[in-house]
């Protein structure tokens, strides 16, 4: 596999070979791109200036029939945390570039001018895109698709990544066409748009690059497993994530109001089945994989009334973030919020929790949907000075309005999990290299990283800072094979995933080997923090959710500061 | 004299008396308030927080006869710096405070509700006023003057201040009764407004309580320095400050279209001739006074066509950063820019300088006065999201538009006086622990510490290191007297001031021991911000001075980065 360097200011491209002996051989997607990012971009660098690198990796699994392994990692120096930064994302481009020997695309300089990446076999090119300056993700993909055929993968920004706004994300094309997968966190798009690269077109390969070295043994362990993920996950499937909806609401983590409680009086107009509903007498989609070799299937598309297409891939996080969390009772608006927010290339999540804090101060009406909605597509997709406002995430506003309370870790916004509620999902939020980011350590209800090791209820801090921390560890690991996590966050799953590699690639690891491979990823990214000034001894959550109680549970955080602050020191 | 300290959440009120042996005794205005707030302020404590003090204080000779020593020192830790800062300021009320018997006045804590200070002999107090929420300096000057009287002296904040915006400004009312004069920079009065306090109201003592020990000695001191300053200050006095607009035009140092370049075409049209003109046509006032004893009188009443009053005190960088910074080439407008930034209580060189970030990224039409006198009077007085955009100054607005020129060091914006022409200005904006302040080190044309040492060419680096080195230790000991810098700034200076303090309080001082003095409070002032996060060895200049040249002269700052790093190693 190859590793792709684009220096987008000389405008020169650059294959380098990961051989055996590569220090990178075993590193891909999150793994590559925290790796590169340790090694290359200098922490106390501009994340919006010249030393910063851009890097699109796809797994050590990718490429392969392991089920739900088609995903790819970006990663940078964050502007929304200052910090290393990997946002993964599935769609169609994470296993074409696989298919095309690449590993991982490199990004550094900055363009004099808007550019594409066209990626064609034996031939990798920068193009000229000036004529797609500040349109859309869905009328770009449109036209790139005229240009360079309906089977292009793509990943591209908006209008929020050029005008270099901290929620901007990086839009992966799905399997229909539609540009509804996002990168979404940390401000990835605006990195992108720094460097003046407005999308990565990728052509499908006449001839797959990939190649397993014990074709029997992976078949032995992957079909198998495809087969009973699939079944299990059946129901899973029929509602997607908004399915958490009503039970996060049960739970009393239902983020509602600026997160000021945890749970909502119309969240069965805003529910998962309510969806489901909807989707179904409107003739949508459900039951759609987000990517190649995915057979869990969750995704979905929400028809409008009329029964026209309007977005695709609804999730439980923006669903809460901008539905409970603003008092907005309307699946409708919803869906337009996720269109405009996947057209115009903002993180969902980010999105909701600014607009949350502005109207807990005041600023905006509680549901009001219209001016939000005029909010994206007036003023942050034109780049106006209230756009600037509310497209630079949670902690800006914060700061702007000198907010209360301001639902942010490290300068990320925090995802759709009350902390006071779940605790070890609080515990990930602060003690994250990535910020408040529900992925990198997703201790929802009922998940255990050992399957057979009790860790308490959910309400609980009894043995919540061993969960997060050994669920951080595992999703390193799951990020680096390029695999969405919905397979099993543990380490039964990590022995699985390690006799698959080994049969991929002709290698004898055992898992523990593995495990030191994910602790070595999080060192990095620690370490690279450290040096950008974020001290690995210093994970506080908001203010708030130590002084105010969470209703109707009536808790708060209760996990000692000290005990966050000490976190790491478990890694070494 | 005393230190009263006002608890505003537990509305208590404590007198302190500062006897001879106290450590306060030698130090008044900024030399109190830097002591205080290093003494008692957490310097990593929220600036609007419960923890942050708020000290307003006279200085040293304020009270006496000595010219233009009626100035009072408003301390903090800064909203907009994070470090520590003052900000001193004219008008009536620092004299009324000395005749009280009053020193300083301590802020702490937050109240619940909206209050005054009251100050009458016997019988200081808080009382509610909540009647006066949100209302403008000016009307509330007038509403204050029918409760208590005509003759009161206030200390006062606007809107801005109430909304805790970073470029509130602490507002005392002027000998003719307007709230003109500003304790400006660095957001002091949204300390103000975070404390709950909206204004200090100083009914005048029936009896002096200020006692001179010496008074023949003092007379002979005073009379002769205030005849002679009165006639070197002759022609000033007649333009004021916005005489230097043309000459620093000359210079290529005024700051034009955000910082791009050094002189603007329009020049004579802002110019302090044309202002002066404009004044004696329409029958407005010059040679004012700003404060008691004050023997200069620079200050001014700027009418309109009609020869209505519209605003008074209009300074030379008021019509720098919102004339020629923004390309607006008319006084009129620029007149009702300061009248409202005084009414709403905002710093006018921190809004220019908004305001010159927003047009250099497009959001703001150059030249458009309309616009920026709506976002004052509209957007920032009533508090909307675009009002608090613009509100919390240029290193906000720099963050939120991922502007490239961003004229502000340690999070204040930079004044009138562009840092690649005036070398050694450029080394008091980046090593003064108040951030870019030209009046912490003022270094303009021919200035000199002492009056018979070479310093060389304004814009050339020579000596300019010892420079401003040497004129912010004059200016420490200068803003702890209570004295316009304007008597003079120099080592020569501080014999005098020496000779009248000793007269004054019947000691026995050397002017070296008076420097020391002038060194220990900048000492102080430079270990809280150590503590509060901003190292006195990280002193750097916006990049961009540095990387485009100034037009006409072609310079650019070039004063190394580790010189300035080090600026303070000449402290011990």
């Amino acid at each position: 596999m190859d590793i792709v360097r684009v220096n987008l200011k000389k405008a020169t491209i650059v294959n380098q070979k990961i051989s055996k002996d590569s220090i990178y051989y075993l590193y891909g997607a999150r793994g590559l791109t925290s790796h590169l990012v340790y090694d290359e971009v200098p922490p106390d660098c501009d994340p919006l200036g010249e030393d910063n690198k851009l890097i699109i990796s796809n797994g050590l699994l990718t490429g392969s029939s392991f089920p739900c392994s088609g995903r790819a990692s970006v990663g940078a120096k964050s502007p929304l945390t200052n910090g290393i930064k990997e946002a993964n994302v599935g769609g169609r481009p994470s296993m074409m570039l696989a298919l095309h020997g690449i590993r991982a695309l490199v990004f550094e300089g900055i363009s004099p001018r808007l550019k594409l990446l066209v990626i064609e076999d034996d031939n990798i090119r920068l193009e000229e895109a000036q004529e797609y300056a500040r349109i859309g993700n869905y009328e770009l993909s449109e036209k790139l698709y005229e240009v360079y055929g309906k089977k292009i993968g793509i990943f591209s920004i908006g209008p929020a990544g050029e005008l270099t706004m901290k929620s901007a994300s990086v839009a992966a094309n799905d399997l229909e066409g539609y540009p509804s997968r996002h990168a979404a966190r940390g401000g990835l798009g605006a990195v992108m748009g720094s460097k003046k690269l407005k999308a990565v077109v990728i052509i499908p390969t006449r001839k797959s690059k990939i190649s397993i070295v014990d074709r029997n043994k992976f078949k032995a362990i992957v079909k198998p497993f495809a087969k009973e993920l699939a079944e299990s996950k059946e129901w899973f499937s029929i509602y997607g994530t908004p399915n958490l909806t009503q039970g996060m609401n049960i739970y009393g983590g239902l983020p509602t109001e600026n997160f000021k409680r945890g749970s909502y009086e119309d969240v069965e107009k805003i529910s998962g089945e309510k969806l489901h509903e909807l989707i179904v007498s409107r003739n949508g989609k459900n039951r759609l994989p987000c990517s190649p070799t995915c057979v869990i299937k969750c995704s979905n598309q929400v028809m409008d009334s009329n029964g026209n297409f309007v977005t695709a891939s609804m999730e439980y996080e923006t669903i809460a973030l901008n539905g409970s969390n603003l008092l907005i009772n309307d699946l409708d608006a919803l869906a337009l919020i996720n269109r405009y927010c996947d057209d115009i290339g903002v993180d969902t999540i980010e999105f909701g929790g600014t607009i949350g804090v502005a109207m807990d101060c005041n600023q905006l009406k509680w549901g009001d949907s219209t001016t939000v909605l005029k909010i994206l597509n007036e003023e942050i997709r034109n780049g106006t000075e209230v756009g600037f406002l509310y497209g630079n995430g949670v902690k800006h506003i914060g700061i702007t309005l000198h907010a209360k309370r301001v639902p942010h870790v490290k300068g990320q916004g925090l995802s759709a999990y009350d902390p006071r509620v779940f605790k070890a999902m609080g515990i990930t939020y602060a003690t994250s290299p990535m910020g408040a980011d529900h992925t990198s350590g997703p201790a929802i209800v009922g998940r255990k990283a050992h399957l057979d090791k009790e860790y308490g209820e959910y309400n609980e801090d009894n043995n919540k800072l061993e969960l997060s921390y050994e669920l951080q560890i595992c999703i390193a690991i799951l990020d680096s094979m390029g695999c969405c996590y919905f397979i099993g966050v543990n380490f039964e799953m990590i022995e699985l995933l390690t006799n698959a590699l080994n049969a991929m690639y002709g290698l004898n690891l055992s898992a523990d080997e593995v495990v030191i491979i994910g602790k070595e990823i999080l060192k990095m990214e620690l370490k690279f923090n450290e040096k950008a000034g974020i001290p690995r001894d210093q994970n506080m959550l908001p203010k708030f959710f130590r002084e105010e109680s969470s209703e109707p549970l009536n808790l708060r955080v209760s996990i000692s500061k000290d005990e966050l602050n000490n976190f790491w020191n478990r890694l070494g």
